[in-house]
C-alpha cells in the first residue's frame, strides 16, 4: 500500500510497484547485501558473510516500524543498519548511512527507469504508426486557440513522438552510479584497498563506477530529476493536445474506450478523457519536484548537509513515480487514440473557406516531408539502440 | 503505512496519521455521510437514509483497491459513490465527485490544521520563555556568516517566536469551506432547496459555508499551501539557526538529548542535531508543492480542469503532512532546546575585543525592549484567542 | 527602460514603471531621506539634516552604475549610503543596508500594490456588470474539456468576481512594515532612543510599524509574494476561460477589439486573443517566483543570510510587476469582453439533446440565485471599504 | 541599462550584456537577417535583399518602444517585422513570429554560453590546482554541521571541481537548433523548397539544424533551463561551503581582497564573503526559473499556445544571466580563494582527540587517490575538447 489514493496516474503501475516504501526498503537491503559481497570478493569481510548478511537483511521486513525509528538519526539506514548488525558483525562494516542509501535510490532508479523506457518505446512506436499512417491526413492547425493554417494530423503525431525521443534519451543517458565514500567522502572505514572496492560494487549492483564519491556533488539526483521532468512534460504536451483535440465542440480524436473508464458520478452521457488527464496531472506535478532537487544541490554543506539530502529523497520518489504512472498511461493512450478524419476535415473545411477569402496559402507545406524525417530519426535511434 | 519511510519528518506523527490513505478515504466517507444527513435534515431524502449510508460506508475499507479502481474515472470518488449507491440508492445523492474529493480535502485540512495550531502553541509558549530566561544573555550576531555586533540569545528566541506567531495566525485564518456544487457548479441535482442544503452541509462537517462553489475559484487550497508554506518556512529558519549555532566550532545550542537520537551509523562520537535536520528538510519542500498549487489555478479551466484539480492533490497533502511534522518535531526541539550562555560568552568575548580596537559600539541596543514587545505581543495574540 | 521587451504583459503598465530600476532607487532614496526625517524630529541628528540628505539623494541617479558598484558590498545601498555620505555625515546614519533595502522594498510595493487593486476593482466591476447582465443566459458548462451540463455565463462571471475578490482581499490585508534593525536587529547605532524612532520612521514612510526588525523573519516577503501569486491565478483562470471560450469551434466570446491587436505575423485572417495571453503568462510565472520567496524565508541564517535576502530582491519585483501588468491587462479585458449569447446557445443545443436522451435535468439549477449571492457579496465588501 | 539594481550577481558580468533587450533585439534582428540570407542563397527572394533587410534592421533600435507595442500582439517580433516590411517587402518573408523569437533565443543562448563555459573553465583550472595544492592538507569532514572524521581540503576542491566538470559538459552538450516551422509547423511559406533552406538557416545563424520545428516540442528551452541549473547548483554549493568555512568560528578560508570588497555599511571591521553570497543568490533562483520552463512545456498546446511559449522568455533570460553572472562571480573566487591550512589544523586537532579517545580511524582515507581520479578525470576531459 503506497498512499497511491490521491495519485490515481501512477495507482496500480509497475513505476508505484518498483518505488513504495516496501521497495525502497529492498534496494536499502540489496545495497548492504551487494556491499558485503562486493567486501567478501576484496577479502575485506569472510567469504561466508554476505550470506548472513543476506539472511538478516530476509528478517527486515517492516518499513512503517523502520519509518519511525528512522526519527532518531534522520534517515532510515540508521536502524537497518542496527538491525543487521544485531545478526552478524560483518553487515555495513565500515559503511556509512548515505552510501547506502544513495546506491539504494540509484537501485530504484535503475528499477524504475526500466519500465519507463519500455513504456516510451511502446508510445513511440504507436506516435510512429499514427504519424506513417496520418501523414497526410488534413486538419486545421491552431495557434493560441485560434484556427491558423492547414497541418496534418500526420505531423502532430511526429512532433509528438520527437519530443517522446529527445526525453527518452536524455533519461536514458543519465548514469546511475554506486555511492560509496564513507563518513565523509574519504572513503575511510573500508580500509586500506577502498579504492578496489569501487568497481566491486558497481558490479555487485549493477549500478555505474563515479570518478568520486558524490555525497555533495549530486549530479546523478539533479539530471535524474531533469531528465524525468522532460519526459513528464513530453508526455503532458500529448495529453493536452488529446484533451483539446476531444472537446465536445472539436471532437477529433477521443480515448480507448475500456469498461469503465472516463465515466462521470453525476453525468452518465460523458466520456471524460481520463488517461489525458492523468499524464497533464503528473505534468504539473513534476517540475516542483524536481525543482526541490535543484535548489537543494546548491545547498550541500560540506561533507554532508543538515537538510538538503533529507529533501531529496521524497520528491525524488515522487519524480520516479508520477512520471512513471504517467508514462505506462501514455502508452495506453497512445496505442488505442482514436482518430477522426472525416471531423478533422469538417473543421478544416472552415478555416480553408477563410483563407480562401483572404488567398492565402492553404497547403500543408512541407508537412509530409517532416513527417518522413521525424520516422527516419526514429529509426536511426532504435537501429543505433538494437547495434549497442 | 504512509510511505513515509523517505519522510522521517512526519514519521509516526500525528499529521500523517491524519493524512495517509486511509484518513483520507475516512473523509471521503464522512463527506458522503454527512450529505446525506443533510439532506435527510432537508427532507430530500428519507430520515433513515443516512444510517444506511453511514452503514455502508463502513464496508468500504480498502484504499488500495479503490486507487486502482480510481483510474477508471481519474478520481478516487467514482469507485467509491458506486460501492456506496450498490448498497443504498441515497448515498451520493444528487452529487458529483468533485463536491466529495474537495470537501474531504477540506475535513482532512481541518484535522490535520489542529495539530499543527497545536504544536505551534507549544512552540511559541516555549520560544517565549527562552526569550525572557535569555532577555540579557549576550551573543554574537552574525551577519553573512561572520560575527558583526552583539546580540542576545532573548532577542533571537524572540524573533523565532515572532514568525511562528505570524504563521500561526496566517494558517488559523485560513477558510476551509464545503464543496457543493453539483456537476458544474449550478448546485443542479440537488433539488430546488440546493441552497438551503448548503449551510446544513456546512453543519454537519463543522466546516464553512462558501458564498459560491468554489470547483475552479481555488482560494481555499492556495490560501492553505502558502500558509503551511509559511509555516514551514519559519520553522525552518529556527531549525537554520539551530543547525548553525550547533556546529562543532560554535557549540552555543545543542538539541535535546534522547536515547538513541541523533546517531551516526559510522561515527560513534557525533551528536546530529537531527530534529533540525528533519525540520529543515520541510522548509525545503514545502514551497515546491504550495507552487504545484498557485500554478494549478491558473489552469482551472471551465467547471473542471483536465489535470489541474487532480495535480493538486498529493502536493496537498504533503504540504499538511510534512509542515505537520515539521510543527511536532519543533515543539519538542523548541521545548529541549539546550543554551549554553558561557560558550556565547567566550565566541562573543573574540568580537568585543575586535569591536573594540574599532570604538565600535558594544552594547546590546534596544535588545530588551524589543523582547518585551514580542512578548507582549505573544500575550495579546493569546489573550484575544483565550477571548473569542 | 526595464528590460520589458520579453515581458510584454507588463510592458508599458503602471507596475513597470512602479518596479524598475530608477522607481527603486527613488525609493531606496526615500528610504534614506524618511529616516532622516525621523531622526531629525527625535532629535538625533540637526534639524536640517534631512534637508542635506534629500539634496544629495537628488545627484543619486544611475542605477546602472549603482548596480556594478553594488557587487562590492552585495548590495545596491552600500554604494548609495557611499554618495550621501560624501556629501552629509547625517545620511544613513547609525543605520544599515537592510534597513534601506527592506524598507524600499515595502515602498516599492505599496506603491505598486495601489494601481494592482484598483485594477482588481475595475475588473471585479467589471465581472459584476457581466454575472448580473447575463445572471440567466444560458451556455453550457464543461467538464474536463466536455460539455457537461447547462450552466449560465453569469455564473461563469460570478465565479471569476468571487476569484478575483478573495485574491483582492487577501493582497490588501499584507502589512508592509518599514525595517529598523541596525547592523543585526537589536536597532543598536540608532541610539538611546531607538524604540522611540520605530514609529517616527512608520509615519514618515506611510508604512506600519513592525513589532520586531524583520530582517529574518520574512513574514511581510512571504505573504506579499503568496498574495500576488493568488492575484496572479486568478486571472490566469479567468484568462484561461476566455482563451478556451474563444476557440475558433467555440466562439462564444471575444476579446474587445483594438487597432493592431491580436494580429498575426503569419495570418491576417486572425484574431488572437492576445490579451489573455499574457494573463496566462504572468499566471504561468509567479508562483515559481513566490517560491522562491517562500524557499528563502526558511534558510535566514542567523541575522543576515549570506544569500537568501539577496536571491528575493528580484523575484519579488517580478511578483509585483508580472502581476502588475496581468491585473491593467485584465482589467481592460473584463470590461471590453464581448460575449455571444446566441453562440453559447447553439453550443448548448446539442448538449440538451444528448440530456434530454438520457432524460438528464437540463435547467440551471441554482445558478441565479448563486450570481445574486455573489454580487451581494461584492457589494458587502465594497461597502466595508467605504465605510473603513 | 538591464534593470540590474536588484540583481548584483550579474551587474556589469558579460552574461548581462549578452541578454539585456538590446543583446536580445539585436538576436531578433540578426535571425531575421539570417533568414534574408540563406532564402536569397535559396533564390527565393533576390541576390541584393539581404542588405536591404540589414539596413531596415539597422534602424530598429528601441527595445522599450518595441516592448510596448509587442502588447498588441503579444510578442516583440510583430512590430519588428512590421518595421523590417515597411522597409523592404523580403524582410520577414513567408516567416512567423515564432520562428524568429525561438531562433533569437537560441542566438542570445549560444552568445551566453561561451562566455558561461570559458569562466567553468577557469573555475576547473582553479578549482583542479587547489585540488592538488591541497592534496595532503588536512582538515575537519564535517556532516550535519558536526566535525565528523578528517579529510583533506584537496578532496573538498576535487568534489567542486567534479561537480562543475559534470554541469560543463551537460551545458555544453545542449543543442541549440534554429526555429523554422511558419504559421503551424509546415514550413508553408517558405515555399516549395522549404526544407532546403533549413540548414542554410543554420549555416547562417551558426546553430543546429532540428529534425522538426520545435514550436511546441521545447526540448532546446528545457534542456537549456536543466543545464543551467545544474551549473548554478554546483557553483551554489562551492559558495556554501566558501560561507561555512569562511565564518569567524571557523576561518579555514577567505575570499580574495579587493578595493572595497565585503564591506558593510554598518560594520567596518567586517568582510563579508560577498562573492560566495551573490554566487549562492543565484543558485536559490534559477532551479525556480527552470521549473517554469518545464511546466510550460506540458501545457504547450496545439501549433502555438495561448500564454506557455510566452511564459518562458522572461525565466530563460533569467536562467542565462543568473548563472552567468555566478559562473563569472565563481571564476573570480575560485582564482582568488585563500587558503589557511594552520587553522584547519586547528580545528582538526580537537576532533583527532575526540577521534582518538573513541578509538576511531584518523586517517584520510583514500583522499589523495580520489584527488588524483578526479584530476585525471579533469585532463580527461580537457584533453577530449582538445581533440575534438
Amino acid at each position: 500500500m503506497t498512499d497511491g489514493l490521491l495519485s490515481p496516474v501512477r495507482a496500480g503501475t509497475a513505476a508505484e510497484a518498483a518505488t513504495g516504501d516496501h521497495a525502497w526498503l529492498r534496494a536499502l537491503l540489496d545495497a548492504e547485501t551487494a556491499l558485503a559481497r562486493a567486501q567478501a570478493r576484496l577479502g575485506t569481510i569472510p567469504a561466508d558473510a554476505p550470506e548472513a548478511v543476506a539472511r538478516a537483511a530476509g528478517a527486515v521486513t517492516d518499513p512503517g516500524e523502520l519509518a519511525v525509528r528512522a526519527r532518531g538519526a534522520g534517515n532510515p539506514v540508521v536502524p537497518i543498519a542496527a538491525d543487521l548488525r544485531a545478526a552478524t558483525p560483518y553487515a555495513h562494516h565500515g559503511s556509512t548511512s548515505q552510501d547506502i542509501a544513495d546506491t539504494a535510490a540509484m537501485l530504484v532508479a535503475a528499477r524504475t527507469r526500466a519500465p519507463i523506457l519500455a513504456d516510451l518505446d511502446r508510445t513511440c512506436a504507436a506516435l510512429a504508426a499514427l504519424a506513417e499512417r496520418h501523414r497526410a491526413t488534413p486538419m486545421a492547425g491552431r495557434t493560441l486557440g485560434q484556427q491558423a493554417v492547414p497541418v496534418t494530423f500526420g505531423l502532430k503525431a511526429a512532433g509528438w513522438l520527437l519530443g517522446c525521443l529527445d526525453a527518452r534519451r536524455r533519461l536514458a543517458a543519465v548514469t546511475l552510479p554506486v555511492q560509496l565514500g564513507g563518513a565523509a567522502g574519504t572513503m575511510a572505514g573500508y580500509g586500506e584497498r577502498a579504492l578496489d572496492l569501487l568497481p566491486l560494487y558497481a558490479e555487485e549492483t549493477g549500478l555505474a563506477e563515479p570518478v568520486l564519491p558524490w555525497h555533495t556533488v549530486r549530479t546523478p539526483v539533479v539530471e535524474l530529476g531533469a531528465a524525468l521532468a522532460q519526459v513528464a512534460g513530453v508526455l503532458g504536451k500529448f495529453a493536452t493536445d488529446v484533451v483539446l483535440l476531444a472537446q465536445s465542440e472539436v471532437g477529433e480524436v477521443a480515448e480507448p474506450a475500456a469498461p469503465g473508464r472516463g465515466g462521470s458520478s453525476a453525468m452518465a452521457h460523458k466520456r471524460n478523457p481520463v488517461l489525458a488527464t492523468m499524464i497533464r496531472s503528473a505534468a504539473l506535478q513534476v517540475p516542483a519536484y524536481a525543482s526541490v532537487l535543484m535548489t537543494a544541490q546548491g545547498g550541500a554543506a560540506h561533507e554532508r548537509p543538515a537538510g538538503e539530502w533529507h529533501a531529496e529523497w521524497q520528491p525524488l520518489r515522487e519524480c520516479l513515480r508520477v512520471t512513471g504512472g504517467a508514462a505506462e498511461t501514455a502508452a495506453e493512450l497512445a496505442e488505442g487514440l482514436r482518430v477522426f478524419p472525416e471531423r478533422m476535415r469538417a473543421n478544416l473545411d472552415r478555416l480553408l473557406d477563410v483563407l480562401g477569402e483572404h488567398g492565402s496559402d492553404t497547403g500543408p507545406g512541407a508537412a509530409g516531408a517532416l513527417v518522413d524525417r521525424a520516422l527516419a530519426h526514429h529509426r536511426a535511434l532504435e537501429a543505433d539502440r538494437g547495434s549497442s
